[in-house]
């Protein structure tokens, strides 16, 4: 077993061009108030890597044009298309307004899995809500459904850059199952 | 649909003496050189939430007693069980002692995919390998497998405890399913 060199892996990536024509995963991620730019940095990647099809950022979640997040994304700024939203109520419609289905990734009374998705339910949003207080309730009454990371421990979260990669990959393996 | 409150957010989790008596995930995470605390922290909530058997901090990687630590991981250090190990090598031979298949999570000529892991290759190790570099060469040669995740984008990784988030939530999902 042997590690690809850089120039193996590079050579292995579609350039910008090439990407644009790949269809996305059916896919749209909603940012709630978040606040740390390294977690949005890390969202972008993400994004990226699992070729969604639209990132919105709401409220105080750091925006480009911003430095600090083009170190964090490492490039992904570019390749992820986005839009940023001054309330996320908006962006919730949105969505809505392209027949997306709006699931928070929230603990609610409704207590259904993220791996219980079905792929009927797609084309779907998922909102990720402030690395405190989680998502606004007035944005909770706004979504559709609601899907939750089981916690097997004592702690009751994950890092919300975490949480989306969890989500996000589990998506995709959906949708190509 | 409604957001639990925390009072029923915290009554739902067990306390660190409940949480000792169930069985652990087969998994043992090893980390090869991580740089940054703010992402072993992250690490340490992940292990926390997939109840994994064992983290193992590797050469340069931050380690408890650590203030940043502390506070990155948000209280996940104590319900984590941990050791540090000088060697990552070390690492690989106690969990390889142990009987668990060490798979090294990295770009190999192998390209085998996470989700492609059988239910016979539990107990299993993961090692996770430096923000820049990933896994060191000879720290490969003494693994026994690979996996990596599907990039659908145009970069060639994510974040690091990005990437322990998704390996391990889809290795907990093959063990429970």
């Amino acid at each position: 077993m042997r590690k690809l060199s850089y120039e193996e892996i590079l050579a292995e990536r579609p350039s910008e061009e090439e990407l644009n024509k790949l269809p996305k995963h059916k896919i749209i991620v909603i940012l709630d108030n978040i606040r740390s730019t390294y977690n949005v940095g890390s969202i972008f990647r993400t994004c990226d890597s699992s070729r969604i099809e639209e990132l919105l950022l709401c409220g105080y979640t750091p925006h480009p044009p911003k430095k600090e997040l083009e170190k964090t994304a490492l490039g992904a700024l570019n390749t992820v298309k986005w839009q940023y939203f001054k309330s996320t109520n908006e962006a919730i419609e949105y969505a809505k307004s392209k027949n997306y289905k709006v699931f928070a990734v929230e603990l609610t009374d409704n207590k259904r899995f993220y791996t219980d998705i079905n792929k009927d339910e797609f084309p779907l949003a998922v909102v990720l809500g402030n690395e405190l207080s989680g998502i606004a309730d007035n944005v909770i009454d706004n979504c559709d459904d609601s899907m939750e990371i089981p916690m097997y421990g004592i702690k009751h979260s994950l890092n919300v850059s975490v949480a989306t990669g969890i989500i996000l990959y589990e998506l995709c393996r959906k949708i190509n199952s």
